[in-house]
């Protein structure tokens, strides 16, 4: 096996618990604006347009497009079809970048801590630079780059950004480990020779979470969390 | 004036000392193997390269190089003309990766460090992703993330530099400030729109240095060193 010299971490349910942040972040929003709306609802519609978003842009059917922007667009549809009035276009912006202050999970900040003390340490996410750089600083990770995927102008699991990430760290894919929560992700990574790092986050699609309960393959690393794998690698 | 939320620095010569860093190294390296070698005067020929090399790719005289392959072509150059002897293919690796070991200025990680808490900060460089990187770890170097050129696929000062990393914060020109010890490069940064932050380096170029002594532009501020910059600014 190479000498390891960084991780990379899947962010959105991996490092920061974007379910809880975003359900709390809303519901005080709309305490205050004395609107009355499902929001853990929302929250899950929010994330479940995620994954069809970023499809249309893999697969050409329009061109490369921040997650951002794509965040924007899904948010506008639910407030309409939520029936949620009087939102002006400042709320809408101040709500959108939601997914910039979401908190991370207990875990995180001391696990990548004691790993950046050994390894280089990035988040590498779909989110784009500006999303992944305001998050950073306002979780407190000590991330030490930033890996957005419009740095490659493709969504993961696109090969590009797993191998755009060891190209510009100049570093064989099996010095580089895909640290992840989801079993896909990995596997995409592995495929191209990374090593990877699994641990669970049972709680990230709320109480009834039926996926990536535990490894479901051949992982460099399986660990109870990130700290567990600071553990596990000599951190 | 748009309120300030990132500063980008110049990083050979304004974070880190170049010149003192690679002559001590190399004059160990040549005591240990008992080579005598004006190492000054090679390090001098190296950075004196370092410019031509770089226009030759911004002319489009040959296509995108990493900066760490420049200083390697030109070391090879440097090891022929001054008669160096017996340096194998793991030596000259070693002394081309020196670019990635330079030592900060005394004032840079606390500057730094002071302008965090209220900035993001990052290097925009010509120098590559990777020599940044190992250059902040290995220096203590407290980078929110990295901005390599060849992020870019140009070196400054091209526009899609500046603009690229405005573009990647998703923040307009003038909410970014270029930091540097060089007149030239703010000049750069200033015709597009971004602010300007100078302290001058007297000493980069050794004890007879001529240029960039003081500002010579309309910069937004000017300041004795980092530390300086960082108590302009209030933090």
């Amino acid at each position: 096996m190479a000498e390891l010299k960084a991780l990379v971490f899947d962010t959105f349910g991996t490092v920061v618990d974007w379910r809880g942040s975003l359900i709390a972040e809303l519901t005080e929003f709309g305490r205050q604006r004395g609107l009355s709306v499902d929001w853990a609802a929302l929250v899950d519609a929010w994330r479940g347009a995620y994954r069809p978003s970023m499809d249309r842009v893999r697969k050409g059917e329009r061109p490369w497009t921040l997650l951002d922007t794509l965040h924007r667009e899904t948010l506008d549809r639910l407030v309409q079809e939520f029936g949620i009035k009087g939102l002006s276009e400042d709320d809408l912006r101040h709500l959108n970048l939601g997914w910039h202050r979401l908190k991370p999970w207990p875990d995180a900040v001391a696990g990548l801590t004691r790993l950046k003390r050994k390894y280089i340490i990035g988040p590498l996410s779909n989110g784009n630079v500006a999303l992944l750089l305001n998050m950073g600083k306002n979780a407190g990770l000590p991330w030490d780059t930033i890996f957005g995927s419009d740095l490659f102008g493709h969504f993961k699991p696109d090969p590009e950004t797993y191998l755009g990430v060891c190209r510009l760290l100049d570093l064989a894919p099996g010095q580089v480990m895909m640290c992840a929560a989801h079993n896909s992700d990995l596997r995409a990574a592995q495929s191209l020779g990374l090593q990877t790092g699994f641990f669970p986050r049972p709680a990230e699609h709320g109480p009834h979470q039926k996926q990536d309960i535990e490894a479901d393959g051949g992982w460099t690393v399986v660990a109870k969390d990130i700290e567990g794998l600071a553990a596990r690698l000599g951190c």
